[in-house]
């Protein structure tokens, strides 16, 4: 089931996570490579983000956004939610197991990323503001509640429920944005987890095509400081 | 397209919204009441809510649940996805459309919830700290910069995409969280949107179910007190 028209996803021209893949477009670009769906990429600067054309495309002024023919999505559930629906391979064909996987995508993007984002916000938002030190350890306790729930869940299974799928998908790609805090590591069934999911062939492409977005945006620099 | 099975979903058997209908069962029972689907209540203390049964139903140990036969979801956008999936009304036939709709859905708990609920942990969580005061208006920013962002993209339509549809549903509900929060009256096109959202009949059965466990739950308290 390969679309008749290639998709084209938006993405952070120079991203600020310095090749590390952890924008939004890095689980949009996984899904497309988990069902073999070829992709265009359109480049954005943060002033293009906020300019009027991206908003009738993004109404949060965000990347990634998804155009497809006449079709025009925002929000990373939602796009991968269509990607898998249109294609085989990330979630199951049987209906109630098909509603249990997209309850792990709305787990994700709703119960386990809103702490994620109050801890950077913290760092990016309020970093420079006297109780910031202080509240750090309350927000990861807020993070290490959700993570001890969700490893309670997980067990000493492979994936969430049943096959790898979207849940996984979006779960294992809303984890990496702790990007190593040692909350993470109190948790081994869950590094074990990302680790499985990072293993995978399509992983690796989506991994590999916005690195080397990174490195061609840095390229110039590179040149300059040689 | 009526469920052989009756649904059951949970409820907290003392809200503390006082009947406001701010809890997440809410936007079950409103989409439950959209498609005409009977379903049933099973109420739960917030002891009930912390057994080892009830994480078997909610990983994270919170209210709603929604069983049907065999099948058991958490999550409120996928349980209301869920619902307007099998019944006719809440979401689009054509599939770009509905696609549009979904966007909707996860927008409003994965974009416009986040800061609302950053508000409410600042003020339940964080209430007695030095800082809350202080931090308050930071918060109120937040929403602000999601609302006006909201409100520019529904701009004069009754509906953020076409008919009335899930996402519509799930935006309204959250919207409903900030609970006459001055920074919605800034907003005059989303305030009428919610009015208008808040006049469909199915909207007022739900919140008549609501309210009537409200007053059951404080019945024995009136009697106690006259």
């Amino acid at each position: 089931m390969t679309s008749l028209t290639t998709p084209t996803i938006t993405a952070f021209k120079a991203s600020p996570d310095r090749g590390r893949g952890l924008a939004r477009d890095f689980r949009v670009r996984w899904a497309l490579e988990e069902v073999g769906q070829p992709y265009d990429v359109r480049l954005l600067s943060f002033a293009e983000m906020k300019e009027t054309n991206h908003f009738a495309l993004h109404p949060f002024g965000q990347i990634p956004t998804y155009q497809e023919g006449e079709l025009s999505l925002f929000e990373t559930g939602a796009i991968v939610l269509h990607i898998a629906e249109h294609h085989d391979g990330l979630l199951p064909i049987d209906v109630q197991a098909k509603a249990r996987a997209i309850a792990w995508m709305f787990a994700a993007v709703s119960s386990i990323e809103p702490p994620i984002l109050e801890l950077e916000t913290a760092r990016l938002s309020e970093g420079d503001k006297p109780w910031t030190k202080d509240r750090l350890p309350l927000i990861v306790d807020r993070i290490r509640t959700r993570l001890h729930q969700l490893s309670i869940r997980l067990g000493s299974a492979e994936w969430l429920d049943g096959d790898f799928s979207a849940g996984d998908l979006m779960m294992v790609d809303v984890l990496r944005r702790l990007n190593g805090l040692d909350v993470l590591g109190e948790f081994l069934n869950l590094v074990t987890y990302m680790k499985r999911a990072e293993a995978r062939p399509a992983f690796r492409r989506a991994f590999d095509a916005q690195f080397a977005v990174f490195c061609a945006s840095v390229a110039p620099e590179s040149q300059i400081q040689r």
